[in-house]
């Protein structure tokens, strides 16, 4: 079974094909720019033993269904394709950001899904809408395959009412459906799922802390399996500290930087979501190369990388408390799966809580999943490299098969 | 020695007389409602035995002077006074909101500290323009008595970097001294020094978390005695759900009320400040009557508890992985001395951490110092309730003795 993997951006699409009888990724591909005059089109394939063929093109694709279009021809090109016929492809998975508190699982988008995709747009106004259309492109292209909304809150509903929601008004949660609903959670679940396995627990007896961090970051409190708390809340912008994004500051501040500032909401919220967290300390966001300043002496580089970590580690002790028994800490996503000093300063003396990390081990430069822990301790600490869209081709499997 | 307390507001002042050789308060007293034509002036004496004598006095007092002129001729009154002249009165001792980061510990006050906390006014702009206000007038009233002033911020001075620091543009901390500085010091400090007395501990080796429950609410982890990080922030309404402020949200949380409600920063300052926390939920911020109402099933005022203990239980299992050896929790303030129910939801399910309350010791209705931890709890956890007017007279007695 063939299944293709598809999030879209207002001027992007990002793409996979999998094999599903391999659980693998055949093609892996991103057109961006599209819409202006240089749109780049990158498509990889990737056989059984890794290895496989580059194309980067660079042409002006005007529209979402020009450059699906594109994708599908470079899929059954010759040279670069991996199928003969696009009916090879038996569904198409779509990521989606924002479900709301109507979508619980994964699901067969027909009318009335769409419909509350639409109706979910305030909640995220950037993502819901380029979603949309990368679903409206795929009908047309693949009008005989099933399409399927993998939701990036989904896992979270889970979540009890004590943790999502804000100490506010009710009518807000009631009427205006303010409440936390958390983000990444096709990350959280694809980890949750590999460190079940890893360590050879039945997941739905498995509590776990779920650190992803990325250039966005959450982390999940994961109770008997299920999503029971996560850092992000009613956006993405809660929790811990970002790239660019500021995770949690006083609410206060922005009354305090109108006062004193002549700010409004507009340049706070440009502030609170480009300018600050990592970026706010060293003008720049990439990690590499914070963490080689912060080495070389850089004492704002050090701040940085210290409040960061310090963070990480509050909430590593927040979601402790919450679940009440912890069997493991999983790091994942860019910096999670690549910093062992990230991971060494989370996990800093936190041996009386039954956390120790082994040193050696996670200095050690693998690309597998891993125990980094110390024999000793009595909670493990793993590194479990993420695959939203092996998640997403996984879920879409999941429901057409359900469905059938 | 006797001192005078002064907890000057913008429309009230609160006074207490102590008597330092015995380390307890001779008069408590209030003045409310200044300026209107009703004013209250609350006056109460308390003998070694705690026995005493009230007097309510409604009359119009036209201003702080006016207050505390008329507070002195209770304080020396045939009947309801305690000292013949306000010659006795030692010294007097100010609570001040904001001391920014210039003050790390209570100080005499002269021009330069009047100075220095009219700079704050920005950090503080409710509290410090009438503590000034309070200061000039009890200068006036007691030329010869040295005025020393006690921040509710001094105490936290000792929080590292990555505890203060926000992830934001680091400028906005250089220039405009966004930071986060906590409050409630004065109490926070107040049962650290007693616990670790009750305890018998060194208080330079003792590491603990206090949680003050009041109508405001706050948590602090105090490191070797010293604070090393606190949930209220920049302002006070950063951290726990309290009465009426909402305490943590998700910062973009302005972003979508403006956005689908057409609120602006002064409507959603009210919101945040007025309208939430208990309130939001019940519609009431007395915490005894919600509980009442949990007990009578109402189905609202549980969910107010539960977000209200589930909040505290996160900030226990983050300053307890931030401290990394943790001693002792303990609770103060009006909700925390006298609430089993909400302690016993705190501690719930905590064991694994090391923290067992003893559900009998917690019911028993007590108003004193006392461990209500089970025998088997690796942490305590006490009740100690606090006194932020003895820790200012105290304050004050320890500064005025150091510079003579």
């Amino acid at each position: 079974m063939k299944i293709l993997v598809i999030n879209t951006g207002s001027s992007s699409i990002k793409y996979q094909l999998f094999d599903m009888d391999r659980d693998s990724a055949m093609v892996i591909g991103l057109v961006e720019k599209i819409g202006e005059k240089n749109s780049i089109l990158t498509h990889k394939t990737i056989d059984q033993n890794g290895d496989g063929k580059e194309k980067v093109e660079t042409s002006h694709i005007a529209d979402h269904t020009k450059g699906l279009a594109r994708i599908v021809e470079l899929l059954t090109d010759p040279e670069y394709g991996v199928i003969r016929d696009k009916s090879e492809i038996t569904a198409v998975g779509h990521r989606v950001v924002h479900g709301g508190e109507q979508f619980k699982s994964s699901t067969v988008i027909n009318e009335k899904v769409l419909k509350t995709v639409k109706d979910n747009i305030p909640l995220a106004p950037l993502h819901n809408p380029p979603n949309l259309t990368g679903i409206e492109v795929a009908k047309t292209i693949f009008p005989g395959a099933p399409q399927v909304a993998v939701f990036d809150t989904a896992f979270h509903q889970s979540i009890p009412q004590k943790a999502y929601l804000y100490a506010l008004p009710y009518d807000l949660y009631l009427k205006n459906r303010v409440r936390r609903y958390g983000f990444h959670g096709t990350s959280h679940a694809y980890v949750t799922v590999e460190a079940a396995k890893f360590m050879g627990i039945s997941r739905d007896k498995f509590n776990l802390i779920t650190i992803h961090l990325g250039n966005g970051a959450s982390m999940t409190a994961v109770k008997n399996g299920r999503s029971f708390d996560t850092s992000m809340g009613l956006t993405p912008l809660e929790g811990l500290v970002m790239g660019t994004r500021s995770g949690d500051v006083d609410p206060a501040l922005p009354f305090f930087l109108a006062r004193n500032l002549d700010m409004d909401l507009k340049d706070i919220d440009q502030l609170l979501n480009k300018e600050s967290g990592i970026k706010g300390f060293c003008g720049i966001n990439d990690m590499r190369e914070v963490e080689d300043r912060a080495r070389a002496g850089d004492e704002r580089a050090k701040t940085a990388l210290d409040v960061y970590a310090y963070r990480i580690k509050k909430y590593i002790g927040a979601y402790y408390a919450a679940l009440g028994r912890l069997d493991a800490i999983v790091f994942t996503a860019g910096i999670g799966e690549n910093s062992p000093l990230i991971r060494s300063m989370c996990c800093k003396d936190l041996q009386e809580l039954g956390i120790k990390i082994d040193e050696d081990k996670n200095r050690e430069r693998r690309k597998d999943e891993r125990d980094i822990s110390a024999t000793d301790s009595r909670i493990r600490i793993l590194v479990i490299p993420t695959n939203e869209e092996k998640r997403i081709a996984r879920e879409t499997k999941r429901v057409i098969e359900h469905i059938n």
